[in-house]
């Protein structure tokens, strides 16, 4: 991913004309087009979905001007809702997480090791446990600890410090979040259930597994809205399971899947490559 | 799989001295174990699973005195559940299907190939159209038509079929069976259906995974038992899709790991690999 | 597919305005642009390659005309090399095969289920016994047996029945073409060689995998190119394997293997979805 | 794994009666079998392999005496090679590495989350980065600079530190270990090698499959033997890739595939399931 790349999400009704006059627009600008996909999500009457990547260095103009224009010239007779990123702006990442390690490390690991454009601005968790694994990469680690008659404030705590966040991944973080806290971050919060959603949603999915005798185990990471584990899934994966595995076997097999699952979905997420189709994603 | 091999299943309380017993039983009537496989549901006061098989050349005495021996001397001391399967007998085996000709043609096909440690003594539909497809392996085809009010008369003509019947497969049979009907052939019974269960029971699953938006497909065989879709799972596989197919795409993936997933889940079962524990199965 | 889709492909070098130019000139024509994928090799004087999906009904003029247009006003300016498709305009496929019977079959099958966007105008073999399997299907089946010294007349008898055929599938075809016979059908050769290439390459990779002891086997589908198992390569998978498998056990889990990535590729290339690139494949 | 149980690998040429044997002594000493599996390399003639698994808490006698006995009654007289873990006594391990972290990294930080049943004695290293990296888990550090011209001195303070060490793990060590170094730890050296051996030998193997345009790439974990990546394989993996990936995202993708199969590797070794078959392994 280079620097001088920005990528342009675009969703609107289907029409003829669309990519001719977006790559007509980048073109004149000194846009380089180096990447380009669509979808459309039914041939007749569906929504168009179009993500373009480009290359900034010939830009006939600055970044705010092009997107005012591009907004008047392109997006309003076509009433497309878009956004456009620029690579060289680094997103800015929170986790929160409670007491598993796995899902948090992956990703403080893969961080560190260059791999996720994102800036980790802190790390939030209702317990202190995962404290010092988070400040050994450099990262703000912040408790709040969690109880029955504080959930409210909790939450308004962790608003406050989530201020400016593009994005939170829950890395197995065990309390349920409000619908007001969601609200906040729409299409900007992902989720790692340790199973194959649909299958086994809500709580303990390992134990559910183990006991339906499923022969292969699933993780999912999907975006969280406020209906339990229903929101728009973004990646998912299995591995196979024998009959030999203990249950601890089984979720030691489950947790190394979760990490995968999610470092990916939040990879394609922060490559601005996810778009949400109501209940469903796209994934460029 | 050599004809003058036998497979020996086991099931019973776990305690010392199974394995020697065993194995000492066959070893001083002349049988060579050729593999051996146990499991124990739990370390402490969990059940007992043992596959072995063995070759029958040099045994000294005939399989059924060797059968009433082993009763006395081994299975009964040990209150085991117990079943002997010679290879040269070949399972007798009917296939019940409805319109759809992929997971039929798959199991005649790899029949043909010799891949399949069985006799397909028949074919059963509710339909004409598979006939053809059917015979042209030399295989008989019954059509038994199944309307709203002839249901019962309808399994009662299979069931007089079926006598003497090992092992019932539906190749895409869109029929519910009765419980009656399904209790004459008790883990004897194999259905595939068309999700990962038990995500999407019921019906049109491929429709709820487009609707759902999952980004793995996939397909369950398992024994067939009075719980629509809830049977002991034998064997799962799943494939990727992406949002670029429809839904007629979507079912075309998933047909070809149907019949996949079918044709393994019956073939881990003629070669005596599949012991049902509970609500679940092992694999041998 | 639609009927009334057509399918561009082009390969140039990378320069600005590609995408707008086409997308341009396709929108003036009336042409609904229904998918488009684009690729560079190197964002540095790479080439462009690109497929482009659009339906033809509201065309302003005949297809034809289009091409010449679209050669004149796009394809010279940026000296590309192009094809146009028609999905209505089915291709002509032929098989080659010689006495193994699983990859032959599934394309058969597949093609008689309505998978295959193609034409099977003949199945041509240097033996006889794929003959009753063909006709079934009411394929012309075409002997031409090879010995030591009549592989050159031979291959002159096939290339007289493959005059006009788009696309020549080897299904297992165990005989070595000439450079000659490969040269009559640039690109348009798909062989599937039984192991995960460029390991095992020439005979017997079962033998070779077997030997080695992998814990995967492969199969492979490539473009057939004078050197030896070393075209471009379309599909690839692997299946995992255990030491529990025999020598023929192994090959059996292969050739499952083999019928599903040969029958992956064929349908890529049939959906034209395949563009060479020196001697790497992308597959849109 | 509990700390109680014990490991019995057996090798020796196939005949009747072995099972019958060991099961009888075992049994006879008290000793609890948990789990067994067999294999036979040929029905005719080949060689018989055994893993038992036993729990010690009853055992009529100690250690020692009971494979002092075993030696006399049992493998003597079968001419048996034979090995005896115990699981409660963990091997002592060793991690050579140059300056990729991301092996390195999975098996410090599997060894901490307490998945793998070994003590990790030390790491050693010809370069000085990961240091700090090591330390952080506690773990002893060595760095052994090689040069050209120290090539067999840096070998021999490795060996002197290496002493007692029951398995050297090499975690991307990018020196060639010379046979004298080798044959110190026979079958106890394991490598990750960068591609699906035997594909790829040698070096840079991601530049090899980037310009092959393989469809998949894969990593194998193996034992070391003089012949460079040509050691028993243990486990491997694949990953599917497509032509949208630079050489530096392939290498990615890569990375993560290898440290997961290493790890599994490793696991496998730890718990005594890995039997070397000539340049083959069995993983029971």
């Amino acid at each position: 991913m280079q620097d001088s790349s920005a990528r342009l999400l675009i969703r609107c009704e289907d029409q003829p004309g669309i990519v001719a006059a977006v790559s007509n627009f980048f073109y004149h600008h000194g846009a380089n087009i180096t990447d380009l996909d669509q979808h459309c999500s039914d041939p007749q009457g569906g929504t168009f979905f179009m993500r373009l990547e480009f290359q900034t260095p010939d830009l006939d103009m600055s970044g705010p001007l092009l997107e005012k224009n591009f907004g008047q010239a392109v997006a309003k007779p076509f009433a497309m809702q878009w956004q456009l990123h620029y690579a060289a702006k680094k997103k800015k990442m929170a986790i929160m997480v409670s007491k598993f390690e796995h899902a948090l490390m992956e990703l403080l690991w893969r961080h560190a090791q260059g791999e996720l454009d994102a800036d980790i601005t802190m790390v939030i968790s209702n317990h202190p446990d995962m404290r010092q694994a988070t400040e050994r990469f450099g990262i703000p680690f912040y408790e709040i600890p969690v109880q029955k008659d504080n959930k409210e404030q909790a939450e308004q705590e962790a608003l406050k410090l989530l201020e400016g966040v593009d994005l939170v991944v829950l890395a197995r973080y065990m309390q349920i979040l409000s619908a007001n806290f969601i609200n906040h971050f729409p299409e900007k919060i992902i989720n790692i259930h340790h199973s194959f959603l649909p299958a086994f949603r809500g709580a303990n999915p390992y134990q559910q597994a183990y006991d339906k005798g499923v022969k292969l185990i699933g993780a999912t990471a999907h975006y969280v809205t406020p209906e339990l584990d229903m929101g728009p899934i973004i990646e998912q994966g299995v591995k196979r399971i024998t009959h030999r595995q203990s249950k601890d076997s089984l979720k030691e097999t489950g947790q190394h899947l979760e990490r995968q699952v999610l470092a990916r979905a939040v990879i394609c997420h922060l490559q601005d490559r996810v778009l949400v189709d109501g209940c469903k994603t796209l994934v460029f």
